[in-house]
């Protein structure tokens, strides 16, 4: 019943079969072979688009290196206030950009929304070189709430942005699980929607430690491999990364794996509603439930072995009022998840629900 | 008629004439000098404490160096939301720090009140390493609109930030008009209130070009030769500063020329009070008067010459609604306004409205 | 014939196995799982000592985020001219440090010498807060040119570090291979002759990607995880670092791998020896050899399919002039090296002399 | 008898007039001013150019800001490895640059000449990312041992590190003595030589607090707002150091102060000569002298009030061996400097001799 992360899996057995097959023989280091150059050539499939593209260990990095090539020292770089930029990388942004700055603009939990920028831009934008100018956009696909923005969304964002001189970079930590929900393409939701520059999580989804930078933008990566090289992230035995991204992409691989970690999400919220003790707070679009609960559920739940977070109250719709008794909590589900513990999850519930009724 | 800034002053001639007399002769360079010396010593009498004191050129200067030995670049420095530091100091405080975030905390114009500060523990305050941890509370005295912190104020808010192992920030760019106003010592403003650092700001006050950095908590104080000489802001001919503050602070000067610039103010508040078509927003406690006005009287104010700066909505008492045809607008008096100047600004306004009324 | 490296490996079995038993199942993330707390454990035993360990994916990160937590970023990092900080990790120290500035004090090629340390603090250390202070000596074990520096020589160059309120970091990329070659423990090569924090290096000796750095001096360690989350280099996934050095430690594998690819660096020597036209400039007494030979044997060697690379001439001993003709290049082994791997180089040197001495 | 740096000196009268002049009435703040407007139309005639230029108030900020827009932060900045940038500027250039790395390429003392460039360039220039690229080349004029590098020989630098795509910063703490000391016109000595930019000293010579930064290459200024900004050396009252740069600048007041304190120098060292305890160790070209003398004769003239500093040896000439009962120092005339003060100096000396030889 593990619903904690997404990143508390291990690599699916694609993946772990490349690596291994990676393993032999001698290459050249720090990504110059051809497992690099192959899943390239896969990322450039995969997006129907020339594309520059460049491996890192881990999401922060990804964020955080992609981010410096977009916003000044002394830019800002506009989010979400739930942002995992903001919220969950420690200064990373800062400590990479030379002082960039993070302006959460949305206030509310939810989408960041086109009126979100327009009040930003009406208001509060200021008067360089005293008040910081405006850099970047970040936005989380899936979104912090484990929503997806549709491709129409994202083009009103990108357009808009760039309408103010402003790049755009998406969070994809989720992003497979975002095209598996929406069953578009890549394209459709990046490039073609005006994203500049993606960072492309495959760790949470089925890799065991690799994400890509993708720059649809590729202008805005000229200064990407100093960046990465400085801030100690170009690994020397960079294979590893290219063929984890070369297992986790062939035969459309990633996306299965997304759509069965969509699929378990959806499976876990129609039965969660059949509950009166726990109520889905948000939409259940990709693989992720925010929900309501008794503390009393929760501690039930936690002592019989499920294991999942309490999540900060800001995340919940404005419109929500969390009672007293009551925690916030996140559910994820993954690619190895399966029904057995939805099963096992639904029957704590059902006999928490059965004591509480006969008292 | 300028109320633009008290920054578009020259110096007091009581500070320019110490500048000449320690413009002759020579004296050891970087502050190791008699002039800094008896500076050192007034400040101490000032405070009525021992101290440790650095000179720097500007206010954004003073704070970022300070609030770089609070908090560490992994850390957030809590702030209003109009800080000074948030909002005018471009990306300095995050420059000087490494890292460090500022995290208004304040939502609505006004003071910096507790409740501010207990809402962000109880709910904001992350887990670290993935969140910052809370390094630094920054508080300005005169404050963003105007409004001075009471020696209680500042003791309650100190006093929650302690407990909480977050050290105190003061931001004094008008300090010595918040004593003046107040009639209390400097001390009961600062070290006994548990303030641990003051940037004290005498250029918007008759320096020409002139700000201490006091370490009342003076373990705080190891890194400042280090990060001032780091960042270009240790002066070759230190004796310059020096020979400032041994000015401005001789005889009471400093409280006089703060004193005259406040009582200006109230003067000006007075008149203004007669009129239909200005409203002071704020009250009038230090030498800055917050006020709404009709866009057209505001041209016609500037086409006569009036010198005034309009200013973001968002510093407006959160009931006031501000109407479409009126703007904000911030007035501030110096130590150099003058009677007449209050005069002519409270004629052409007359002038306007009797214009209206004739219509 | 792959000498270029010990980085163009993949990892051994024992090492991938451990991998693949770690990829099943779920662990809670960011390190906090039992495979890293089995692998501190392991290095516990290994360096028959408490200590602090921290996993991140690459040398550049280890060195740099150790760095960090000796040097202030005002302060000089001592090294040699030769040192993989100074010349291969960009400016990664500077970055991660806030500033901090590397200081060669070796001069020539060789091992940095007690009367390097003692030329610098007699003639060149400065006087701060104008010049920067001392902050760190960092020394490479192996070092630069292939040599490993005895108990002994760690022990007089930390004693003298310490006497000057100096702390010292150990680059341990290939300190495997120095401990395999003295016959020594770890401990000895390390906290028992003064070294505050060791790089160890994993990657290079059989892991796939994966570094630690040890803390002896605990009191040292105590922002490192807010530095290494600030970095973006806190994996999500962390159990596989934890699983690599659980298998790379486990049975003495580390070691024997060590061994092996030293064994073959030795091998590889005394071949070498016999031939006129090739010369070993440095002893050999790890994995590397240093050589000079003719520019025209080393493109025949190149073009039959051999790897190694041409090294800066500042390597060469000092008496050695290296003619005109003639190239400095470096061979390294490792620890998937064979005997058939140096007999087919050797018979192409065989080659090339009987061709030579045909003409 | 002040020989210890031109810095312990105050203003001249002319610039402390213009102060004094500019002090009254408001002006706007941030060097949106007459004066400063004023000052830079002195300046473009007084380099007869179009030029972008930007006032702060010390050396360290001016150098430090200007390198910062030539080189990226994993790139280096070629010095001589003496130069006050690197010697007396803590890790300004690192902070300021976000990393990037000074080298030293003389070797030895004396000016930086052609051969050192083109010896880094062969030899040590390494391969990006591992490596830092070269990103600019720093030379002082007046130069690290008093010396002034003529037209001929900035010309042939500048274009030799135009030629390998490297920007070229001078820094002219001590600008206005090498253009009095030459006879040159500005221009020549810098952007008809190929300057990309210039640090301006006017402290050292008549000033009280000024430096300005000159931008001929005017395409890499763009970002030099933001930075001063970010940095905390933007002024409010601007006015101020506009005000002595044209104080400085008019009437040609600035060669006519540094020709004052060249000829100074000239006559102390004309009148040293004549004694066989003390040897003048470079030409003097400037406002310095440079000289050996016994440490007893140090001694006696510190006593009897003489200032001046100790230096470090490695400024000797390469072939000057330091006996033991010597040490090297440093005379500095300046524009307040005396016949009766190097009178008295002399004096001093004769009488030291004259003891010595009747012991």
């Amino acid at each position: 019943m593990q619903f904690g992360s997404d990143n508390q899996t291990g690599a699916s057995s694609q993946v772990l079969e490349m690596l291994t097959v990676a393993n032999s023989d001698f290459t050249p280091g720090y990504g110059d072979d051809h497992w690099c150059a192959q899943a390239t050539e896969a990322l450039k499939d995969a997006f129907a688009c020339d594309l520059e593209v460049f491996f890192v260990a881990t999401g922060t990095a990804a964020n955080s290196l992609a981010l410096s090539c977009l916003a000044q020292p002394w830019e800002t770089i506009l989010c979400h206030h739930q942002a995992h930029i903001l919220q969950d990388e420690s200064t990373a942004p800062e400590f990479f950009s030379g002082g960039a700055r993070l302006i959460p603009i949305s206030g509310k939990a939810g989408k960041l929304r086109l009126d979100h920028l327009e009040h930003y831009f009406d208001l509060l934008a200021g008067h360089p070189p005293h008040t910081p100018g405006t850099g970047a956009l970040s936005i989380a696909q899936v979104n912090e709430t484990g929503l997806v923005y549709t491709p129409e969304q994202v083009t009103d964002l990108c357009s808009f942005a760039h309408d103010h001189k402003v790049q755009v970079h998406m969070d994809g930590a989720r992003f497979a699980n975002a095209v598996a929900a929406l069953g578009c393409s890549p394209a459709d939701l990046t490039w073609k929607a005006g994203v500049d520059v993606l960072s492309l999580g495959a760790t949470k989804c089925g890799a065991m430690i690799a994400e890509a930078v993708l720059f649809f933008n590729q202008g805005l990566a000229a200064s990407f491999i100093h960046r990465r090289k400085q801030s100690g992230h170009l690994v020397s035995k960079g294979r590893f990364f290219g063929a984890q991204f070369v297992g986790w992409l062939k035969d459309n691989h990633w996306l299965e794996l997304a759509a069965h970690a969509n699929g378990q999400a959806q499976h876990l919220a129609k039965r969660l509603a059949s509950f009166s003790s726990i109520s889905l707070r948000w939409p259940c679009e990709a693989n992720e439930l925010f929900v309501t609960m008794p503390r009393q559920l929760a501690n039930f739940l936690h002592t019989a072995g499920a294991e999942f977070y309490q999540w900060p109250a800001h995340g919940l719709p404005p419109e929500v009022v969390l009672e007293k008794e009551d925690i916030f909590a996140r559910l994820v589900t993954s690619f190895v998840s399966t029904d057995e513990h939805i099963d096992r999850f639904c029957c704590l519930i059902h006999e928490y629900e059965s004591i509480q009724h006969g008292k």
